[in-house]
């Protein structure tokens, strides 16, 4: 289990501190992540990596020559903002442009993907690639919803090696496509690991067995298997890996037998042994295999095996030198290199357009809704991580709980410097986003930006406009997630809540008794999802597992109506 | 713990075959080990350093340039057999010397010390050096006693990298020497490791606790305390390491804060951050610090803070340049270099000596009384090892198999070869201490030596001869091993057998009817040292935990002597 740290909430800001002061001759500090020391030169595409925290040295232990430019960094197996991507971007991009590059994760292809479209606004030309190696995630014929695990480390590499070459940005996005589309990876698991500060891990499994296809977030495998010999392991992980050789590949290949954090080196030499002879017998050349800690997962038990088949250009990429914290090949040519200046912190405020008094007084009630939310939250920490255990990464309840927090003082700092209701909630939208990070971060930031806007500055909201307001924010976030009804997310309470609150509006009730009616219903869908079958998508593939029990994000979407019901009924 | 093997018996074979097949640009295997890949170039000294595996990266894995130029491979938490120190130093050895060096624990030193009288017989100028920096293990004025740990790390650096700059063989171990007096660490666990295919860690620690003093081989703490958070923790593992300040010293300062496996990267982070402010306050400034794996415990939990005091040379070599397999700092200068030649095996034969009938017949019954103790050791593996956890690192039950049934097959050898009782005797003695390692090992090979050197290979000893050579095997291993009676060791068992056989023999009893009364008075002398407090050594600095618990050397040998009064019963 994780046993060090200081304040739980606090674990990515500490470990992030003591990372910096340890390798201040590779990399510096920005806001969302970190950055090479040195300046990007002139001519060269930035490559910046990213994602949630708890796998390093994947990402910023890979910050370096010949490797990336820049790591965002999210909290653990949690998806980092789009402000905080952006953030990362801006100081690794030189002049000729950034390409992003995560595993394939919903919180990661939203957050990275709307920081795309803001780099591009900003004039920065941006691309993003999502990886999706793992084999075991979803079928040859769903290849793009597969997850991205170890893969990561060779289609990171490879993509920054050709920068380093100073390819332009299309020729290190085709060899980043090219890369991902050569890799693959299966894993097992032997047992799950623990978040900071929590008293149990994320999942377990029946000792003598184990999981068959990992997640690296803490997510249980798809099927379970009597615990094998090494020799036995090393049999499933290639003959797993090698049925989805992809077609036309030659047999020069790069390879990783990748140790989770608690699957000790020795042990995966042994396994290797028995890998290295079945891949030759196969009629394979391994170049240049790494065997070791590469993406882990915390404190997680478990190993996979990657493999990138070659051509020439990939072979000339995999084995180049590259000097990093944490990954050290060969010897980096030196160059001339500029120090890069001190850089500044970014203030995340938010303009404060002008309202009057009764906007003002809807600003409170904003902000002490918005503060009961993040009570409620406080509280219900630990009951949503253990619900989102079950099939997802288990850290919903600290998103939540970060993200609604941050919102809470963002939303206060904006009524006391006079804000109306709009910003009030788009204060809390903001900071929402930026702070809790994951899918639910950026849906909970676009829902309040959207309700802020329909809202607006100026008098008393009627009670159609608080139930428009209300819509306004389940249609953007429809809009940005791409869920439908149904397929067991935070929309299947929203949904029904919405509708309630319409018809009763329009009814003739006011919004506050309509307000605690609909909080009824959207606690009973809530629950109602566990009886929902998960659609199988980028975010969850395994989720299958979670039938019989309801959607996290459903349930704390539910529980924060709920804490504004409260509040209205404690004010009436 | 450790899930992935094969045969448990053969783990750390098959972990060396791997390790040697993914690092072959590096390493080349020998008997023994492993050397560079590439010869020792003319003038060069070569540092050849090691102990028992399971400390990966450490030891195998720092085998290159500016490191080391070869590693002896022992089993798991066992020191290698001087046979096989002697063996890697001939293949490192260029023509200048060779500094062999190991953390100070009895088995390394008897075995490198061994290694290094044959390798100066044989013409190679070989010197030795023990690490002592974990400051638990002992008390200042006793520093000498001290155990070597994660600060084996930088002693090895410096004297790899000075040896590198070409220095003759004395500079070299005057580094050594001069980095291991200014070298400190301390260490915390709060797991214990698990050995391949047993069934429980070595230790455990209550939940909630954690225990200072760690040593890397599955040994307690010294005391427990309650869980620190990180901060707490970076507090008293920097206090405790700078109150043993070196007197005289300046304020530059190399660090290690060393993860044993299970404790991550991400925590050893957290904790850095609280460290390294704390040195900085304290007046220091730290030179490229080291926060990672670098000398582990296979997945043992827990963490060590290792400071060494720099004066110019000193940073001069910590700084430099350095490429193996596990650990690549900076760009070494590439010279021309030769690759090594096919190593060839050596054969372990031993020079069969011509018998008559009678010592024939000897020699079959000395082979049958090996392998009645062979059969005795692996049916008590287990027991022997629980034993041996509580103050030792709980591998004397797998030593004593691997040692027994090596001498079994290699005493059978003789016998089939025409070898009288010397001859049965000498090969298994040859090959216990080959194949066991660890200090059990080496001073069985010394005491079974010495018992074939006093029985001759001629005519059928009398019940004096058998107890003469009893007696010279005794006093081979008081030699050897610089023990006294009541000091808990295999001694306390064997010195009233010796003496029981003598009393009985020279009353007239045949040494037959003498040796199954004798075996009664042994297994009751290795009860008692249950009753004794060990002699504080190097071995054993926290051996007071075993008051209460008898000695395993001194069960096991009292179950060697059983076993073959059990044949001799069965004969008669």
């Amino acid at each position: 289990m994780t046993r060090l740290f200081n304040d739980p909430a606090t674990f990515t800001e500490d470990m992030l501190a003591g990372f910096l002061d340890a390798n201040a001759d590779y990399v510096v500090g920005v806001p969302g992540g970190v950055v090479r020391a040195t300046e990007t030169p002139t001519g060269k595409v930035a490559v910046v990596v990213g994602g949630g925290s708890g796998h390093y040295p994947a990402f910023c232990g890979v910050v370096g020559p010949g490797f990336a430019d820049g790591a965002v960094v999210g909290n653990i197996f949690t998806s980092p903002s789009a402000r905080e991507v952006v953030s990362v971007a801006q100081a690794a991009h030189g002049d000729a442009g950034v390409l992003l590059i995560t595993g394939n994760y919903a919180g990661d292809v939203m957050n990275f993907g709307l920081a795309v479209q803001e780099l591009r606004d900003q004039g920065i030309e941006a691309r993003y690639l999502a990886v999706t190696d793992d084999i075991a995630s979803a079928a040859p014929q769903d290849a793009a919803k597969r997850r991205g695990i170890a893969g990561d480390f060779t289609v990171f590499r490879c993509a920054s090696a050709i920068a380093e070459e100073g390819a332009d940005l299309g020729t290190v996005e085709a060899a980043a496509a090219k890369a991902n589309a050569a890799t693959r990876t299966l894993g097992v698991a032997f047992d799950g690991c623990t978040m900071p500060g929590a008293d149990r891990p994320l999942f377990t499994v029946s000792p003598g067995t184990m999981d068959l296809g990992l997640g690296i977030h803490g997510e249980p495998g798809v099927s379970s298997h009597e615990m094998p010999t090494a020799a036995e392991l090393a049999g499933l992980l290639v003959c797993g890996v090698l049925a989805e050789k992809p077609s036309g590949a030659a047999n020069r290949i790069a390879v990783i037998l990748n140790g989770l954090g608690r699957t000790k080196y020795e042990e995966l030499f042994v396994v290797w042994k028995t890998v290295a002879e079945l891949l030759v017998a196969s009629g394979h050349t391994v170049i240049q295999p790494e065997v070791g800690e590469l993406v882990t997962s915390l404190d997680m038990a478990g190993c996979s095996l990657t493999v990138m088949w070659l051509d020439d250009e990939l072979e000339r990429l995999w084995i180049s030198p590259a000097d990093t914290p944490a990954y050290r090949k060969g010897a980096v040519a030196t160059v001339a290199e500029t120090r890069r200046a001190e850089v500044t912190r970014q203030t995340g405020a938010v303009a404060i357009l002008t309202a009057d008094d009764a906007s003002r007084a809807v600003g409170a009630l904003v902000a002490q809704g918005i503060a009961a939310i993040a009570g409620q939250m406080i509280e219900a920490e630990s009951d949503l991580g253990r619900i989102d255990a079950v099939a997802g990464d288990g850290d919903h309840g600290r998103g939540m709980v970060k993200g609604a927090t941050a919102a809470s003082r963002a939303a206060a700092a904006a009524v006391t410097q006079g804000g109306g209701g709009a910003a009030a909630l788009t204060a809390a939208g903001e900071a929402w986003a930026a702070k809790a990070g994951g899918t639910s971060g950026v849906l909970w930031g676009a829902a309040l930006n959207a309700a802020a806007a329909r809202l607006g500055d100026r008098g008393t909201p009627g009670d159609r406009d608080v139930a428009e307001a209300v819509r306004a924010g389940h249609d953007a976030l429809v809009e940005l997630g791409g869920a439908k009804r149904g397929d067991k997310t935070m929309l299947d309470a929203l949904g029904p809540f919405v509708e309630s609150l319409e018809q009763a509006v329009s009814d003739g009730i006011s919004w506050r008794t309509a307000w605690l009616a609909s909080s009824e219903v959207a606690e009973k869908a809530a629950v109602e999802t566990a009886e929902l079958r998960p659609k199988v998508g980028r975010a969850r593939p395994l989720a299958d597992r979670s039938v019989g029990t309801p959607d996290a994000g459903a349930i704390s979407l539910a529980m924060c109506i709920h804490a504004v019901a409260e509040l209205i009924e404690e004010r009436s």
